[in-house]
């Protein structure tokens, strides 16, 4: 009765005050500690100006052109047909009964409705995602390694890539002070890792790509940096981004096979990000997953090295980011953990059916005899071809910028161009230079493209992050502006 | 380099074991301390069980029903014309040149293309949401309340509502020991908190419903269980599920109205899950908004109290579970904190745009003179009276049977009756009874229910949740055999 009283006291005086709740002072501070910079100021700021272009302000351009995400839709690249057929049977099953769609359309989203509870891609489905879903995303996977086996159980579906590195990096946490857990991640990286990261508490610990050897990575580097991290934290794992965002290199089979002993024998958690495995460009470049060459180094290896592996529906050929699909494939994880993660993607119900199907559909697609193959293979070549013309387009233009080098883009959809000479105007002091440099570009020249600090990138050493998606047109015109930008800015500050 | 050599003999040590670097001593013990009862156990025995009567082994029934979960087209309910229509469209706008869809349909979806990058459903949508999403969200909040105002800015798209409630818990929750956040929940409750709670290590602080008053609030329960709770945390929120989930009830408007004086007087962050607004069925019962009696308490209450509440595609009558659409509304958050929050959904991108689509159709329906108000009105009509029709059901047929009382199904889609006479039997030892009665009536009968224990009820009692959707023919099997279940059970254990 005491404490009744006395908190009652407590409350009433709180009362007095109109501070909130819950304040910046009062809130989670890991939240606080994340940043995510391909939507940060700089889209925040091309958003603003966006409007203000439509309430008529005067401007040195008349559009923004957003280079800042790897959004192909709305850069206006179109969907693939079938895909969209047959979410549309899926949605509205009554058009089962039509001739507009072919019959293997028909056939795909009957089979996936009879997998759905009521037949209705409006019902939950497992937690792990629909089971035969699964089983094609299995053998989807035995096909591109080899023939490699996988275990349907061992494939969990998600809301995105994103979401199945965040719910992976979560099992993995835990431990405070010299024994919280570290998590090795490339510099540059895609600032979901750190974003996760800095919220889960966990320590980020950066390994360096290779720049002048095209993004490569180092086995002494990641030496140097596991070394220097185990100092003040307990690593357990280790990401790969391959192919590469931002950097848009793609791995060789040698340096793959590096990673794996290296994770084997320092014993780390291999996570491998694949979300791009279908955008290669180059000559001689090809993708190599890293369970493929895991199970090519033999029993030693794929017996024991633990690994998780993402697949999306965002990127390659389809660019369906709004349908948020995407799978996980997690290897030798200990039997146990892998209950608790059942459990845990249990407590969100399940990723969205929608994406569920598309992903089907993307580890499905039209085979040789079928009505929708020749359509399908058209599209998906098309816009394959398209992107590899603007990588190369994109490398060349900005090589002829001086004060601008730009490695291959080899694969994804990025390039990470290095503006060597940039120097800090005086206005630019306490903001990152290219963050300066980027804002600057955006108010002259409606561009938005992402600096290098957010991503990371070596101390003094400057870059941006700008897609290939723009429509080839818009491309040129964006990298002749980029050009005209970068030669009026060196001139002013130099 | 001493260091670096001392650490690779670490690894070599390390390698000699073949343990893995993930297992469930070193995974993330928050992790560990998460359940989620509505997909736990039970569930996963339901499942196996039905393989086992797929493969023909005997069993003393046929089929298994599931009433364990809040998935309404899973157990038959039809989907709303109106709105698949729009989402095929949307899917594959060459349906749009197509004469079978209604001109409304075909309007919404044209509205929507627009509003997506490229036209696409495929482009990632704003972090928050799509604009014109989250301003006819505004407006049906409007209408919903009264005319009290809704600022869109304020409107956050989510992946179904747990996805928002989970965000609104990590903001909150920070401080350790004696200073760690604590956050009220009703018990019984809907595991999804405890499990958010659980893996955010937040400190879970119980007030428990009155279920001789219908599981209503009471504010001297509430008193006394912040009064407990600030003697070892800092409770700062207040969660609400109003229908009540797993206990049907609709709270009365003097009873929100004594929870919202309770929370300013007490300082404590409101969250209002109110994803079953729509579903009240029982005579005299009237959804009320939080946020609406808030307004309607007047300036000295609406100017300061913290509240988000919640709302989802699920439930209600559509119940488009697999779409993972909802929204949550934010009110009075300081905007340094609302900043954060838009900064930390922006890290997942967005969420799945058809969920979107699904969220706008929820809040723009057809409206009288337009073609499918009719067919509209109908289908949502019928849902709703079918599900009522089956509350009043349950609760009479679960009435009649000795040992059993059944509070009313005011509102939501679940039964919690008490199943009074429970016994313990000696082979139920070191196993929740009602767990051990929900087993075994799986086992005997092939009927799903969750126990009580999965969403907390007070010691000695116990209950179970059923949903009241299946078919009102299964309904009425399934009521038939728990009474029989529950006589023959009662004769052996007592």
């Amino acid at each position: 009765v005491c404490a009744f009283i006395e908190c009652r006291g407590v409350a009433a005086r709180h009362m007095l005050s109109r501070d909130k709740v819950l304040t910046i002072d009062t809130m989670n501070p890991t939240v606080k500690n994340v940043e995510y910079a391909v939507r940060g100021p700089i889209v925040q700021r091309a958003m603003q100006v966006e409007k203000e272009l439509r309430e008529g302000v005067k401007k040195p351009f008349t559009e923004v052109i957003k280079a800042n995400i790897g959004d192909a839709h709305a850069m206006g690249q179109k969907p693939i047909t079938f895909f969209r057929q047959v979410l549309a049977l899926c949605s509205y099953p009554e058009l089962l009964n039509e001739n507009m769609f072919p019959e293997d359309a028909k056939n795909r989203a009957r089979r996936i409705l009879q997998a759905c509870g009521g037949s209705s891609v409006g019902a939950y489905s497992a937690s792990q995602g629909i089971d035969c879903v699964r089983q094609d995303v299995a053998r989807y996977i035995e096909r591109r390694d080899g023939g490699v086996p996988c275990d349907p159980d061992n494939v969990y579906l998600t809301t995105g890539a994103s979401d199945g590195i965040v719910t992976m990096l979560k099992l993995l946490v835990c431990g405070e002070g010299a024994s919280r857990t570290g998590v090795m991640i490339s510099i540059p990286q895609y600032p979901l890792y750190s974003a996760a990261l800095a919220e889960l508490g966990a320590v980020q610990v950066n390994y360096y790509l290779n720049e002048e050897k095209c993004w490569s990575m180092d086995l002494s580097e990641l030496e140097r940096s596991l070394a220097e991290a185990r100092k003040h934290c307990n690593p357990k794992a280790l990401c790969i981004i391959n192919p590469g965002n931002p950097t848009g290199q793609v791995q060789s089979r040698q340096c793959i096979e590096d990673v794996i002993r290296f994770a084997a024998k320092e014993r780390l958690f291999l996570m491998a990000d694949e979300v791009y495995q279908d955008n290669v460009y180059a000559e001689g470049c090809q993708f190599h997953s890293f369970k493929k060459v895991l199970f090519e180094l033999g029993p030693e290896y794929s017996d024991n090295v633990e690994l998780a592996s993402f697949h999306s529906t965002s990127k390659c050929y389809m660019g369906e980011c709004g349908f948020r699909g995407g799978y996980m494939e997690v290897i030798n994880m200990d039997p146990e953990v892998q209950a608790q993660l059942s459990k845990l993607v249990s407590v969100r119900l399940c990723p969205p059916v929608p994406g569920q199907v598309l992903m089907d559909l993307v580890v499905n697609s039209p085979q040789p005899g079928e009505p929708s193959y020749t359509t399908f293979m058209k599209e998906r070549t098309a816009t394959l071809s398209l992107l590899a013309e603007k990588a190369k387009l994109t490398e060349q233009i900005l090589n002829t910028v001086p004060g601008i080098t730009c490695n291959p883009v080899q694969g994804a959809m990025y390039s990470f161009p290095n503006i060597i000479s940039l120097s800090l105007p005086p206005q630019a002091l306490g903001q990152a230079p290219d963050m300066f440099y980027c804002m600057k570009l955006l108010e002259e020249t409606g561009i938005c493209l992402v600096p290098g600090s957010g991503f990371g990138q070596k101390d003094g050493t400057y870059h941006f992050r700008m897609t290939i998606l723009p429509p080839t047109d818009k491309l040129k015109i964006l990298l002749a502006k980029v050009k005209e930008f970068h030669q009026k800015f060196t001139q002013q500050y130099s």
